[in-house]
């Protein structure tokens, strides 16, 4: 091969994983995969989303709100949604709040990754989450397990950014929480996307986890889709 | 020209065609450039929808189904659609399967496309069409000309495959039939996208094309727009 | 740092640029962003949409067009939307028209950018914008200042081309009309993507910019937002 078509190989595969999703990695948080918005969390309610929607979400409401989307705030479900256009972002008031998500499927989680848009486009940059702390829950009752605090950074120039969680124990989640410590400086926060990454369950991989592994009755997952 | 000019214009070029659709060639089953599925040709019958739509598809369901769109199956018109994220496939039961396509002008096929979500991600890769024939019609009521069979390959770094036909005879087609033969193993086989592409019918590549091209008439033009 | 890891550096910071909306600057004209389309110009009525609508455009109208999309010609709100797919431009009759836009805030323009779908996927390349003229206004009601004259380049491969134009004065523009002054031989013309850059106005800069900013009173910025 020469050096010409080695390049070119390069690049396309820079390309490959471009188009897969910027990461080629699987996104358990990803909506069309079957992940949502979990609003029964116990311990994390799902912040107010701001700003507040003028128009009453009743089912003609909604039919008429077709024909006026900019007057309509993004609904959470914003962040588990690929894109990353201007404005195809989740609001809320103040620097502080936080958002439940039910994962496609239980997994072991190893990275969460954070997408906003990249600073040199940004109307808004310091509207972007600064800190914060990820959470694992087996069920929407229990606080869970803190899986560590970071911080995105809008000064470098990658705008999507994935941090390693700590989970040394291998648990197995149905749900992880987004809570939001700090921003850079807005009177309100955005978040255009978070991602949830990991390994899945599988009769090979259960043998070597350690006994941590929550054993989900039947009873337990009725409660979990009440 | 320095290196690093030349390596940022090499770089420059391949984001070109990849923003061209990745391929930088008209795709002349693409629905927005006017092709459409053709759901009446004698002998391919489009394969069923899977999972069965649960809303019954009057207009006052369509209206509410806007609502719940998580719950509907994508249409057949989703293959001639550009995107390529999770879930904007159209499925069918078990891995064999059809599909017509009427192109968005007659032309003389030379190759098609299958896109399909780059397995890193893909929740199901095991869904993804295998082995596939493909056909070339002049209207709607013929068999057609058989234009050779193809295996899309998962185990590739590459999500777009490109597959050339086989038309030594330069013969002109309104449709094209895709026809799955097998996927990799999943109970439904799920397409993203069906790309056509070849030369269109000029004054002058008709001169230089072989006897075989059909004249279309009026009244087969009426046959194949009722 | 290795010759390798260099190289993909280099990738990954053109892919950065890449999603960063392919030019890595602020666009004032982009829609989510706030701007629209003012169809209230003195001077510059917006060119009618071709072809025209055949929907009436009532609420109930629009409400069941939802389901005939192909049908709809898309408004001229399409140009201040990041989308080149194919189709998601605004048409006109002809190859003279023009159209204004209120941008998401005044800004001191210095570029304008025309995105075109790349013409080696086009269907209809010769539809594509060639001369245009831009001009800068501060009011609706005013001619305002011509920042040039410019052409869109259909023969290289580059579908977003950028042009810096005039304003040596540092004017502040609250809208930016574009003219259309020919096209490349259609009967009508496509435009996918208009625009704007420039630098904000904020209390440093407004110190060294020339006596020519307008000092937009109360009443002017109510007369434009009526
Ligand atoms: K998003
Ligand atoms: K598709
Ligand atoms: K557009």
């Amino acid at each position: 091969m020469s050096s010409l078509e080695s390049l070119r190989s390069l690049i396309d595969d820079a390309l490959e994983i471009y188009s897969a999703d910027k990461l080629a990695k699987p996104d358990y948080a990803l909506y069309e995969a079957g992940a949502c918005i979990e609003y029964k969390c116990l311990h994390y309610p799902v912040s107010k989303t701001y700003p507040p929607d003028p128009v009453d979400q009743s089912l003609l409401a909604s039919a008429i709100s077709w024909f006026v989307p900019r007057d309509r705030p993004n609904p959470p479900e914003t962040i588990l949604e690929p894109s990353v256009l201007t404005g195809t972002c989740w609001g809320f008031n103040g620097s502080e709040g936080q958002v439940a998500v039910r994962l496609s499927e239980p997994i072991v989680v190893t990275e969460v990754s954070i997408d906003h848009i990249n600073s040199k486009i940004a109307h808004h940059i310091t509207s972007s989450l600064k800190e914060f702390r990820v959470w694992g829950l087996k069920n929407i009752t229990e606080v869970g397990v803190d899986l560590g605090t970071f911080t995105y950074q809008t000064d470098i120039n990658r705008h999507v950014q994935t941090f390693q969680i700590n989970n040394p124990t291998n648990q197995v989640f149905s749900h992880v929480v987004l809570q939001a410590l700090s921003n850079y400086g807005y009177p309100y926060t955005c978040i255009y996307r978070f991602r949830v990454h990991g390994d899945r369950v599988t009769p090979e991989n259960t043998l070597s986890i350690s006994n941590n592994i929550p054993i989900i009755s039947e009873k337990q997952l009725q409660e979990e889709t009440l």
